[in-house]
């Protein structure tokens, strides 16, 4: 596979590289390039991840810099939190980190939203590099900069804008995901497909098959294509006073419904159920046919995304979207699309028009 | 007394005015620039300050935004830890404060740097107004965006660069200061004549008396002295790659007292021990003659500054800076004077010469 390599800037300037290859082989070359040779890496990871790449990881690393330490937390959701931020806190002072020394964060969403946390914060800022295996990372959490860990039951309500020195990607990783996981990663592109990019949404629709068969020339060419889309978004709006909010498409009643299933659904599944409601709004808004909408529902289900479930409360799922934080001094800035390939936010949705939309999901389900 | 107005760039743009005035009584107007009036406001600060302001201020807040919310710590470095970080986080949550919402830091350093690290970390992010009280935070801690707390036994360890909107100073407050607090500011105030500004350092020895006095407009002309340093120096270096850490003169040493006296003295006290200290060696290599190292002597003495504890251990003190976070790669950077009114950093300190530091400040004790 040919080298892919995305510069991404920061308020104009060059901030880091996205750079996408078929193994870790190269992951020591990029890391040169950023004067490690000195300096101590933590490689933090969980559990799971580690016992596939680690060890592959640490051999590459080893090589090229000071000291090479790993922290291995515990894989899920329910570690994204302080407590696990104050173990690794605890693990780099007992060992001397200062701020020169680097952070790598080798793993899914969990973490690299807990590693860039901690590195924002350690010594007031230390460097880290995102080698993001899951598919939703690769193509979303990893570029961006938006670090940040749960507090009690709220999602990411602590967190920084905090850049990367470098993403990563190794799309061999993606065959060892499972299966649900793989979905959760294709609820975040095609959703890009959808806000911003209609070409490569319908591409997607074309290469179906070849993508749920994980081919490698084919995942290269998704992830490139979803990683751009995400680039494009970060830049134009880095700290999500824009445009940005366009990429919380699904995300509103998609939280609500991850919450309130205590997160026995991938947040990925629960985007793609939620960016099927909202694009059923969309529709009862008169913003797409009812065709489209009936596109985008055969389309979730042609990728394996769950339904709505059945047992959930469909009011206790507006009742939740109350606390959501996207909630600005009482009106939410909700997510739709003005066509198919646009995003927009509206401010005026009300939660009738969301009850309404997850009957027509239950109805569908 | 007329209004000194002050603007702080930060990488070459403006980023927030310093206002000295001698009460809070602009306080109201200048938030009012920062379009406060449908903003929740939370005011941080803790019980010995809120007993002497916070009433006040609160009056003046509450009419010009939406609402004004109080969250109220125990005074003290004891409170300055992620526990009581993570209670603001509660309050804020409960109270459903979202990113448009601000929090205004009332009091010394503790409660600047603890509020200014919420603020950079709740939500990736809200606005924040410093409102100093104490001397040394007037200075030192509330200008240039350093924000942080401590974790376990280690000072600033976990933190963020985060700029506040504004930093309102009221110099009145130091009226209400103890002695201790205001030889605490001093210490900090007569530090920034001597690395950056001999004029400054000799026009306050000058000024003894009066300051001494603590005499409103002498005051007042100090603090904007001292503000105009500390601008300058960030302005250069905001995220101390270079001349910022001439700020830390005093700090190396000062820092090991501050922990082995378990914080029974001042922050701003232990730095005036280090810089008298640091000036020890600045002389025994030759920079500073001994008459200048014996007038550094005087001076702090002048202004009722403490001697070297004791009872202290003095091998213990080189011990505890191995730990210094200013550690890097093994060498301390350690801040010297190359003239009066002139520091630079030097790498080549031994812990001999240290030692030799402690015993000269011995023998004056």
């Amino acid at each position: 596979m040919e080298m892919i390599r995305l510069d991404v800037k920061n308020e104009g300037k060059f901030a880091y590289d996205i750079v996408i290859r078929d193994s870790f082989d190269h992951l020591a070359e990029e890391l040169k390039k950023l004067q490690v040779e000195n300096r101590r890496i933590c490689i933090v990871t969980e559990d799971h991840v580690a016992s596939y790449y680690l060890e592959t990881v640490r051999e590459k690393i080893e090589p090229i810099c000071r000291e090479t330490h790993s922290y291995i937390f515990q894989e899920g959701e329910e570690s994204k939190n302080l407590k696990t931020v104050n173990g690794l806190y605890e693990y780099l002072i007992h060992h001397e980190f200062d701020r020169k020394d680097m952070l790598i964060a080798l793993g899914g969403g969990v973490v690299g939203d807990l590693t860039g946390f901690s590195a924002a914060t350690y010594l007031r800022g230390i460097d880290f590099v995102q080698v993001p295996t899951s598919l939703l990372s690769q193509v979303d959490s990893s570029i961006g900069g938006k670090t940040g860990v749960d507090f009690e039951a709220y999602k990411n309500m602590v967190g920084a804008f905090y850049m990367p020195k470098l993403v990563y990607i190794n799309t061999s990783t993606v065959g060892t995901l499972s299966q649900r996981q793989f979905v959760s990663g294709m609820g975040e592109i095609i959703k890009h497909g959808l806000i911003r990019d209609k070409d490569y949404y319908e591409w997607m629709k074309a290469n179906k098959d070849k993508i749920m068969a994980r081919d490698n020339e084919v995942m290269a060419k998704l992830i490139e294509g979803s990683c751009k889309i995400k680039r494009a978004v970060v830049e134009e709006d880095p700290k999500e006073h824009g445009i940005r909010a366009y990429l919380n498409f699904g995300h509103t009643l998609g939280h609500s419904i991850e919450k309130i299933m205590e997160f026995q659904l991938a947040h990925g599944e629960c985007v793609g159920i939620g960016a099927v409601l909202a694009s059923a709004m969309s529709w009862k808004r008169g913003y797409i046919t009812e065709e489209e909408y009936k596109d985008i529902v055969t389309t979730f289900a042609d990728f394996s995304f769950p339904k709505l479930p059945e047992t959930i409360d469909l009011e206790e799922i507006v009742k939740e979207t109350r606390h959501d934080k996207k909630m600005e001094h009482g009106s939410i800035k909700f997510v739709l699309l003005e066509k198919v390939g646009q995003a927009a936010v509206y401010r005026d949705v009300t939660e009738e028009e969301m009850l309404s939309a997850l009957q027509e999901g239950r109805a569908q389900a």
